[in-house]
């Protein structure tokens, strides 16, 4: 691409406020910006929104991806303000105030990095090439498809010690991610695999184990609902392996940092993200977790006209000395608040005010009425069944469009009654002409 | 794979009676034989059935493709004596009455060939490498991502010329598939697509080509049909060229035989199936495109136990001396027929009784409230909202399984509604170790 190309969009008298990513932070910004006196311009490498949250309900073949996905062109359909672009966004360059895109290049009065965060291997090239993430819905759906190859390809191994290798799942991680995998794995090895396979020898064969580096799971959670998760996973036959590191995996054999090996082909890898800030930042705003420094007004440090949000920025406050936790309400509270300061604040001139989280609370599930909330203030934790209606309602309210929702809580009801995820199905688009 | 390796199968006492592939045909066949005295081992390339009549829905974004396929182990679950293995058989030898697939060899007692019909392109490479397919629900699923992925292009291509290559279509073939992939488009265009991308002008840019052959579309349907579906083709606005056929298309210009070009990118070909029998089988046996000749019992001529049924068998019967046409119908009445002979009459020892096909009518979609309906005895033709509403009936049962049917009706109910597919979404699933 020509690098003078420029990005198809009308030209307009209003500021531009060009938003990379249209995650939780991108988008509720673009939402809070509609019928502003801003042209908005949103670019994301999907022509979707992905609710992260439920990504290992999709892995688990209890979702299809359409349900937790939401096209953007529909969400803002009629608003003139808005303009989409599918494309990665390759370059920024400060001083033109321009970013690159493989579709052209496009000026920006005000930008805003959205990136969002990716999965973080620590350096360790072997772990990156052979585990499995869970960041996209694409990437959940490659783990739906590679579960189930894995145990047809069981059926047809004779030799117990090949078996293991497919049947055995080792998930790095217990944070909230790794925690309800485990538990969604478990349910289904309970409840549909030994329907599914009755010449395998479910109960006794299939192993999953889920490796925890710390000494508790879900640790940015309360003590009690930490302690709790962890009953509910070993009730669920999960192996949880606390204080416990993974040194390599060669493909066939994971090697843990006290010298104990596990067999299998699969990894799934959810032990940490990294931020993903769109190249030609200066390296001076880049700290902890490759992560953008920003003030209270999410100013990118030693940038101008440059914000960012969500997973990707590192914002200090002094409730939060370190930094907010990296999850959905602090990028939508950053979003609403950024938005609420261009719009209101800087188009009238006014003082902008600096931005304070509110926490709201955190909450897992782990399986079948299992689940655990804690409640910052008053402080209150609790588990059981009434935190699992509790993470129902929470999610399937927070899940964009009346389809969506709907379509969800069928699913989930079926689900339940059942004990039947109902969507084993391995489905890749194929791809025949050679000239596309 | 060495070939002495055997597909991991218990032994048995039963005869065992292999099947290919898990379609209309095949699939009655399995069911038909649940609890029968024979070991039953079902083989496909997939783990799921797929429901062939409505791939254009998922080609249009109107359905998710785990809504119209359904997963063989969850049809089977709890039936000892079904087997099922998900492998492309890749060889037959009839005197060792053996298959051979990438799993392994297996042997049979009765062999019944149900691989069905792949496109046709009639020889020619140049088609065959550069239009799109829409034989299974990858395909269909590619092609929606393909089609979206235009319009996103189109929107940052502001040359006139390069942009018609982008949002024109040319869909090959007046069958049934052609019809309603024609029809649904046009519903997209008029109704979707202008929300979607108020900044082109879809009205007047976005063209739908029906390129037919013959002189008239749904050829195998009565001339009353044919002519209304013709009629409601150009009320969407579709340009129906009948007569005309594709000569060459190098992936920008389609020319057809009488000299006239298209300029576009995607031409979607739906122009003709042939026969996919399994390679091995006698060369005598193979007889108008590309099908195996079989009689009245599904008896492939010149074998000994092995049968064909469905798409990829031939046979003449005095009411059809040029064979049955390629429809479920036929396969799903063949199945449960083979069924009936060899479970009652084989294992009894008892003559078989010839297969008769039983013609229920023949019906196809062309849009919203437009649709064709032939009912063959008493001869009875009708159109209009009556036949629409039969149509979308008997789709709803053919369906497999209620949680299927349910989703399927409320997607419809939804978008009719809302003249709004909403499952506009560029989805693929990502891979990411480079081990697998």
């Amino acid at each position: 691409m020509d690098p003078t190309t420029k990005i198809n969009i009308p030209e307009s008298t209003l500021e531009r406020v060009v938003i990379v990513g249209g995650g939780f932070g991108g988008l509720q910004l673009a939402r809070k910006l509609v019928k502003a006196d801003f042209q908005v311009v949103l670019i994301d490498r999907n022509n979707y929104h992905q609710f992260q949250p439920l990504f290992y309900q999709v892995a688990m073949a209890g979702l299809e991806p359409s349900s937790i996905v939401f096209p953007f062109r529909k969400l803002f359909q009629g608003e003139k303000n808005i303009f989409i672009r599918m494309a990665e966004v390759t370059h920024v360059d400060p001083v033109a105030r321009q970013i690159q895109t493989p579709l052209g290049h496009c000026n920006y009065d005000h930008l805003i990095v959205a990136t969002g965060a990716d999965t973080n291997y620590y350096g360790n090239e072997e772990l990156e090439r052979r585990t499995l993430p869970m960041k996209s819905v694409s990437e959940a759906l490659y783990l739906r498809n590679s579960i189930l190859d894995d145990y047809e390809d069981a059926l047809t191994t004779p030799v117990y010690d090949d078996r293991q290798e497919l049947v055995d799942i080792v998930i790095v991680g217990g944070g909230a991610t790794g925690v309800e995998l485990a538990g969604s794995l478990a349910e289904m090895k309970t409840h549909v695999l030994p329907k599914d396979y009755p010449e395998l020898e479910v109960e006794e064969e299939f192993d999953i184990y889920l490796v925890q580096s710390g000494d508790v799971v879900l640790k940015g959670m309360s003590a009690d609902s930490s302690a709790k998760a962890l009953k509910y996973l070993e009730e669920l036959g999960v192996k949880v392996l606390l204080n416990t590191r993974v040194n390599a995996f060669d493909g066939k054999l994971v090697t843990l940092d006290d010298g104990r090996t596990i067999v299998t082909q699969k990894v799934i890898w959810a032990a940490g993200i990294k931020g993903v800030p769109v190249p030609g930042l200066p390296e001076s705003a880049i700290t902890y977790g490759n992560r953008l420094a920003v003030d209270r007004f999410c100013r990118v440090k030693d940038t101008e006209n440059i914000y960012a949000l969500g997973d990707v920025a590192y914002m200090e406050e002094p409730e939060f000395p370190k930094g907010h936790p990296q999850v959905a309400q602090v990028a939508i509270q950053m979003g609403e608040h950024l938005a609420k300061n261009l719009r209101y604040r800087h188009l009238r001139g006014e003082e902008w005010e600096p931005f304070h989280y509110h926490d709201k609370g955190s909450m897992a599930t782990i399986g079948r009425a299992r689940a655990v909330v804690d409640i910052p203030k008053p402080e209150f934790h609790f588990g059981g069944i009434m935190a699992w209606l509790v993470w129902l309602l929470v999610h399937l309210f927070a899940i964009l469009g009346t389809r969506n929702k709907v379509v969800v809580f069928l699913n989930w009801l079926y689900n339940y009654i059942n004990y039947n995820q109902s969507l084993r199905l391995i489905i890749r688009p194929r791809s025949v002409p050679e000239s596309r």
